[in-house]
């Protein structure tokens, strides 16, 4: 046998132990420091906080929204996988459009990606909601575009898409537009697994 | 309207070359490049090449493997969400079974984590098979002390567990028993898109 803490409760509270040590959380309103060790929790680097870009309002929005019954807007079926159900205050539904097989017909009449062109389907679910962006770029610039059409904003949007295009620029617009209370990790990093910190920790005070 | 480029191939083509300017993939086998490359794009960080440890032979011996019809085992949900099955050369199978209804049970009769009681139900499948470990340290501690026990080797393993408590000393672990073919990412750093990342450059040699 391989000597290693086996017990789960105290995996989660020496790892959340050792985030608060290390991380610059002093920075932070508590409930942000909160979202950021979820976030941290999930990528394993504490200097994610020095990326973190938030409307002071974003995690009370987006949990009461939550509360009251609000769907999650994913814009990967990974993070739609990664959401931990039993976090969420009112059974939420967890959505995810991007299989919907009208969306490749969707990307080639628009003239879009397929993750863009899923967000067609968010329409009628947008207004009040908590957008979680993790993967495409193209998806969080047609969110800012819709809002920009007049379409009802999100209650919270979660906007961590990553990589080398579009993901620094789509994120410093929302940060510029502003358009509902968000939180950003600026620059290239972000991913699914950040979303789903950020979901997590937003859907419930609880740590472990 | 907002300018961005649209065009998901032309995303892609620009990323991978940003991806192959700025990381240093000279150091690596044109293979391992291939798979540091949609493991560097998935998670924004070209220095990710500095953490990279591996054995010559992963890329083949997981490829071959797939290709003769072995399954992928995954420790996380998010990881078999995200695999893009029409990437994989036979239709293999993607198998989480963290949420099988008898591992809560295995957990506490073993005294450990889900992450790793999910382990026992891999017992049959684990020879030969390309195992992808994104999540959780005590996942990746069990599999090596399944292998220890005399269960057949897979023919790759993806270690990338991530996190504080455990996921470096499991990872040193795997290099140093080697007991098949592995790609780690060492550190703390890790998760389940390098996981998918890497599963799915060895899945197939195209890059887009």
């Amino acid at each position: 046998m391989i000597d290693y803490i086996r017990d789960g409760a105290e995996i989660y509270r020496h790892s959340f132990a050792t985030i608060r040590d290390e991380a610059d959380l002093a920075i932070l309103p508590d409930d942000i420091a909160g979202v950021a060790v979820r976030m941290i929790h999930s990528c394993g680097m504490v200097d994610l906080v020095d990326d973190l870009a938030y409307t002071l309002e974003v995690v009370e929005a987006g949990r009461a929204a939550l509360e009251a019954g609000a769907p999650i807007l994913c814009d990967a079926n990974m993070i739609a996988s990664g959401v931990t159900r039993k976090r969420l205050p009112a059974n939420n539904e967890v959505l995810c459009t991007l299989s919907d097989e009208r969306v490749p017909g969707l990307a080639e009449r628009l003239g879009t990606t397929r993750s863009a062109a899923a967000l067609e389907l968010w329409r009628d679910r947008l207004p009040g909601s908590v957008v979680a962006i993790g993967n495409a770029p193209t998806a969080l610039f047609r969110l800012l575009e819709l809002l920009e059409e007049g379409v009802g904003a999100p209650a919270a949007i979660i906007g961590v898409p990553v990589g080398f295009v579009g993901a620094v620029e789509s994120k410093e617009l929302l940060i510029e537009r502003a358009p509902a209370p968000y939180l950003v990790v600026r620059g290239r990093r972000g991913g699914s697994a950040l979303a789903v910190g950020a979901v997590n920790a937003i859907a419930s005070k609880e740590e472990v």
